[in-house]
């Protein structure tokens, strides 16, 4: 039992940074995404569609999560306000980022500057969704060329997810991908998912994402502003 | 301290168990991969392609490991002499197969009657190359929508890695992936990785694939005898 114990701490001082980062982010008006995937899936191309659609209107900071190295933040860098690389290749729990290391992330970031945080976790659909980092929204991003199995074979980090970006659109000529069948999947483990079809290459589907994505936005800020 | 000598108690005791599932493999004459990939890289297609190449000459057992569902053990079964799934769910290991999953399993596999044994690990990067199952070769599966920054921002993986499997060839005329730069990433962290290029949908690829680990089988039976 010993062991079941100790994850259980690391888990519960998780959740405590992670509250805690969630009050910096509110004091500052960011709101944050927690974006996850399969790596390859397209998580830096969306973040990269993301703020080229919005950063005429959206001050946007992005840390990036990787096991290594600084490829990502090289890729955003000119596209937003900000940008932090976080690399836990030597940190125990390699495999996700964890809350503390957001913490240390955002005492970098200029958070008054900013309206929205994209999180880039790491390439993983198992361990990020174990660990909270004081986001307001998981986003999981699914490419056609995974395949149409995932939900039913990763459940936890779909029944988790307030959004699903299918991205690799397309690639639908190509694959064998039954997009109903897999949102049927995921709604099975979460009613309350909402979809999004996208393609980061031809940009198709971005602005609706976008459109979307703003409309959450505004909408946490005025609920902010009344319960003042 | 505590949870990293915690982590390490749990890697020697795995290291241990996987020692112990080796000599069980030996002494029943049976080599055994440890196949390792990102989520959708295509680990069940190329077991299928595998043993549908050698099922005449080898006879073949497949340990599936998925985080839920048996989705992969119902795609095999009617392909390989027996089969097996690990469901890593409920276990705190979640995000890879362990050596006492392995171990489990291999009681309940038809030993004697097999000479090869292919292990499915969780789709995952990161964490499957830190549990050691007990195999003989670890195999990573690369597909080409992923992109070829894989070795890069996940490079102990492949750092571990004897065969490097290259899947989706068909994939080529529409993704950005630089096959030899992918190589030449991967054999800056590991100079003896051998590689192929294949595609499981077409087939292209798995005769050259399947004549190599006949071979690397036959030449481990030989050495076997020979320190006998």
């Amino acid at each position: 039992m010993k062991k079941i114990e100790v994850v259980q701490n690391i888990l519960e001082a998780n959740d405590s940074i992670a509250a805690q980062n969630r009050e910096l982010l509110e004091a500052n008006g960011v709101f944050a995404l927690n974006i996850m995937s399969a790596p390859g899936a397209g998580k830096t191309s969306l973040i990269l569609r993301t703020a080229a659609e919005l950063k005429d209107r959206l001050r946007i900071g992005v840390i990036e999560g990787d096991v290594a190295s600084t490829l990502d933040s090289e890729r955003v860098q000119n596209e937003v306000t900000a940008v932090v690389q976080v690399t836990t290749r030597d940190a125990s729990e390699s495999c996700a980022l964890i809350a503390n290391m957001v913490a240390h992330a955002l005492k970098r970031l200029p958070l008054e500057q900013m309206d929205l945080l994209l999180i880039e976790n790491v390439g993983n659909l198992i361990c990020p969704s174990e660990f909270a980092l004081g986001e307001h929204m998981r986003v999981v991003v699914s490419s056609l060329p995974e395949g149409d199995d995932k939900p039913t074979k990763y459940p936890i980090i779909f029944s988790d997810a307030s959004v699903v970006v299918i991205n690799k659109l397309d690639f639908l000529p190509y694959v064998d991908f039954d997009i109903p069948s897999f949102q049927k999947a995921v709604l099975g483990l979460n009613p309350r998912a909402k979809f999004f079809q996208v393609s980061c290459k031809t940009g198709a589907g971005i602005k609706d994402w976008c459109a979307w994505l703003e409309r959450e936005l505004s909408s946490h800020k005025s609920h902010q502003k009344i319960m003042k």
